[in-house]
């Protein structure tokens, strides 16, 4: 059950259809999820509570369509890959995974491979892929490196657009959130005929700074054992169909950490916490691609400023319904060395918050 | 009355003896304030509702004593003059004024005077000074730039350390906030035997989104008729004597745009929020002066970063708290073509928040 | 005489009609020239050999029409004002001035004063003007501010299309570049269709490091007197009609570092060495004006970043031969307490390069 | 044969003992060479000319003692894994491995493989290891993705003081540069008590712009057949042991860019053209390890702004010779279909020099 199942409503916006990041048209999410095992942690065997999530920009190869985005970190403790391609050209040219921090290289290649398996004959792939993580080590045998290439192509074959599954699934398996079971989650907001979705793998936060609707709920929910608290990370990532050029990308993707906050994050300093924003509206970009000579110009539409307003508090509250999906959705897990991590109970903060 | 006096408590923080930036020791903070006549505006003429507050980061000369400094835009829709200098050398040497958008520059140049009227004979000054802004064209002849060479210095002969004046005074006379009365506001916290003190000028919001301690407030409280509401910005100078490094210091420098965000600011469009976060721990730094040749090296003491995250949650509080702290205190003020915004009531403030 | 005047060819690129950056059609350079007293220096006195430099990005009110910007800093020891906007809006709004350290506020706030002259009816201004400097202070009396606002609106009344003066003129007109008599230098490039021009004030480097066309003549030229050599900055204004979006300017900004580290700049410590990069291709931007409601979206014409490296090349180029047009027409001047600053011997130099 | 040995002396400074990365005291490094097969490319099956080259800070662990560190991007059209952890906590905390585009993933996760192995009992690993990259794809099968984790550890097993291997080896054996063989190549610089080292992996520019002491000696040089001219890389170790504080390693790496430029380079659109420079002075950093609680402060030596000019002039040079070196020393190579990349004759540049 969502937030919004347990009837909790964050702020006044619209949400999409599924009210998630694939409301946004073309947008895509497939996880792998990886659990097995039990008991002490042994490095290389497990237990494992891992996997992966790619979410493609449209519906076509992002490859060869690249498409506008932006890029911003509240606290740089992390990873993700090929952000310097973002800054420097403003386009995001691959499908954006999310997995634990020790396994970013192998799902990175196989990102890889997958351009490569798609290259039009005569021609070399430039690849750079979009690869972020969180640290699921307390609830799973992260320095075994369990993630395999393959986990990355059965994620990217699942990827479909429609209702996303949240909590301990793909990338957000073992992820811890505010003390609570983590994970992925997902919300979306409908303003001026554009779609914002957020889609977020929530491994951040203490127990007794979150607060929904502006509600401390942490200080009046039982203490958590969650090792290393407030040690893990936050990615988020953000879609929309309004038509964005990249350093407006970069403003947007600034403001999901204005919903990290307003949830109790704060950017902590082992946390990870970047965002990624991109947008679907100009579809003609030339790719960066060897071999390919595109037209010398391009027409593409872009936003006047004054409209950002709206799409700013969009990405607020998304980000903000996306981490409390996360909360409600995601179950109690046991993991390595029998960790036990309890899934936050939706109809007792329901009632916290009146 | 500030937000204590009111019974409004935000978060669990010990703030400091005053409650305000002047806690973290030698900080000074002076105003200097503009209110004449009334009626319909003239440029050139009136009425004038604006000012300047100087922040001298302790209590020598801030020429010839840099301290770390780093910096955060959470908007860049404005202007902190000297910013350059502070990226690439991370330090600040200079005092800090914050004034209106038109009179910037006649700031900057008062401060570049008062660093030549000091110097040391033989030496000749090398000033970056820093001066940040926000637009109170709706109360004041903006356009008539009316703040003086002389303002500044008043100013900053009157910098003091012990409570500091809030509200409508100084660069806050003339400022509105979330649709109610803006200006000057400050708050600090006591952590781990540091103090972390915020000043902020706040002139930033719109009323309907309005928050405090996770109330959305904004929505209960009358309309306004504030004109251009979110139009404005926030300028938020964060000090400490913890002994943090010029990249720590941009670190807490963003955590100040978190505490924007807890009270309902999203750094909208046109909105130039800024911040700006000095250490005074380490105070034998080279200065910049020309003829003057420093020791090759010199000794500094860093805080380890895991010790970070209590100095980020006091950021954030501290600036939610004064922001709070501005709008309990700033009175109702008519201006310019018989504009009238509004206080804040504080008694009613505080029976909202229950 | 100018570089080419003297057989010094820079590169291999083929020039506009007037090798200046008002090549690029639209572009507009004005200057006022303070040059005053003689003799012993008297802060507030003089001698006085300083001045201001406007360049407008093109025909029309810079406030009116944006064009897109991006900024660069190989070192950020100096001043651009406005930079925050630019780098967050990603749009130039403003002519642009230069000018002496001590005088960058009153140049700004005449940058202000002309908007709010200019505006139509019913609206309020909203100005974040870009003013950069370098220091003058070895020539001139720069702690008496001696740059009025007048002096800017003067400059500005003069822009104009055409040949742009060069060497101590203007804002460069105590300025001192590789221990030569500095200031003022420009050249251009077309490429591709395109042109792209450089406008520098130079007050940078160090003699031993002087290099033309890739011979370091520095070493082999007298030596100089110069005072705190290498203390100086250099600031670079590039202008193209090439359809750039922001990042893109951005990244042609860099370039223009690269022209000067290709001449033996090092971007030395006191150095303030900043590059703004505009383009003039996509006049269709909405203004940032209060009161005024721009249409939701716009289009705009994008280069394919495949075709950037001939304008990189450009920028480098036209950077460089600007830098030794600065040398070359520069004069020999003599300022406060009777130093003299030799100007480059444009024949020697060229029997040099053989 | 390096430049020197050809008589080829760059800039004016003084190399260290080994001329190479390797003498600031502790640096180490350390090369895996892949190279196998002939003939037409098979994906998958090869050829391979490719391989890693793994560079420690010092002659400890480096998860174990961090060092401060920065970073620059002349052009981000490339990847440096880790990145975002460098520019927020300002250290480096990783070997730094260079490889193949393809093959940055695998290279990763096998750094992290090996803090893993070195823990300390009762610790868990975070990991953020710095990986950077160039395309290799014309002379080997890089969509084969033939680098493994084995092939890792030999290189970090290898790493060693002393003599550095240039030329076609390590991350450099497939790459071109300026239209020659390129590949690895180090050069340092001792100045002011200090030692400044650099080593490149040399992918990139064209060969009509190859630019030696000042000559362009890629035009009277023969052309080559190199396909993708200008679309490849360069990645810049710069390593000292002056000691710097975070901010001030950025401002080094920004430097090398500088020497790139002065070779011919323009950080051109496909290139990925990044820096990272790291101080060794300063090794009592505490390590981001979970489960260790460092000491709250510390204490560290910096070194005052105005010293930096000799440094910076260390990194350009030393860049400079690096890139040279690269060339002179880098054989002529047959790979992927037959292609052969001639390598640069020392000889005739030397006599091209005069």
């Amino acid at each position: 059950m969502r937030a919004r199942d347990h009837g909790i409503v964050i702020g006044t916006g619209t949400p999409g259809p599924y009210n998630a990041i694939t409301d946004v048209p073309g947008v895509r999410v497939g996880h792998t999820t990886l659990i097995s095992g039990d008991g002490p942690r042994v490095i290389g065997t497990g237990p494992i509570r891992s996997g992966v999530t790619v979410i493609l920009p449209h519906g076509d190869s992002a490859y060869d369509h690249p498409v506008y985005a932006g890029l911003h970190w509240l606290n740089g403790n992390g990873e993700i890959t090929g952000q310097a391609y973002i800054h420097e050209l403003g386009m995001l040219g691959s499908p954006i995974a999310l997995t634990n921090t020790a396994s970013v290289g192998v799902v990175r290649d196989a990102l890889t491979k997958i351009e490569i398996s798609g290259l039009r004959p005569g021609t070399q792939a430039w690849s750079l892929p979009v690869v972020a993580e969180c640290w699921d080590g307390s609830l799973s045998d992260i320095d075994g490196q369990h993630v395999t290439a393959d986990h990355v192509l059965a994620a990217y074959a699942r990827a479909a657009s429609g209702p996303v599954q949240e909590g301990g699934v793909g990338g957000g398996t073992g992820m811890i959130c505010h003390g609570f079971k983590g994970g992925i989650g997902t919300a979306s907001r409908v303003v001026d005929g554009y779609t914002v979705g957020v889609l977020v793998q929530a491994n951040h936060g203490v127990r007794e700074r979150l607060t929904v609707n502006g509600v401390n709920v942490g200080r009046h929910l039982p203490e958590s054992a969650a090792p290393h608290e407030g040690a893990g990370s936050i990615i988020g990532v953000v879609a929309t169909d309004a038509p964005l050029l990249p350093h407006q990308c970069r403003r947007l993707a600034q403001r999901a950490g204005l919903g990290v906050a307003r949830t109790g994050g704060a950017g902590e300093n082992s946390s990870g916490d970047g965002f990624i924003c991109f947008s679907t509206a100009n579809r003609n970009l030339p790719p960066e691609a060897l071999d390919i000579v595109p037209p010398k110009t391009y027409q593409v539409t872009a936003l006047a400023d004054t409209y950002l307003d709206p799409l700013f508090h969009a990405v607020i509250e998304a980000t903000e319904e996306a981490i409390v999906n996360v909360l409600t959705v995601a179950e109690t897990m046991t993991g390595a060395d029998g960790l036990t991590i309890y899934g936050l109970d939706g109809k007792e903060l329901s009632q916290l918050l009146g």
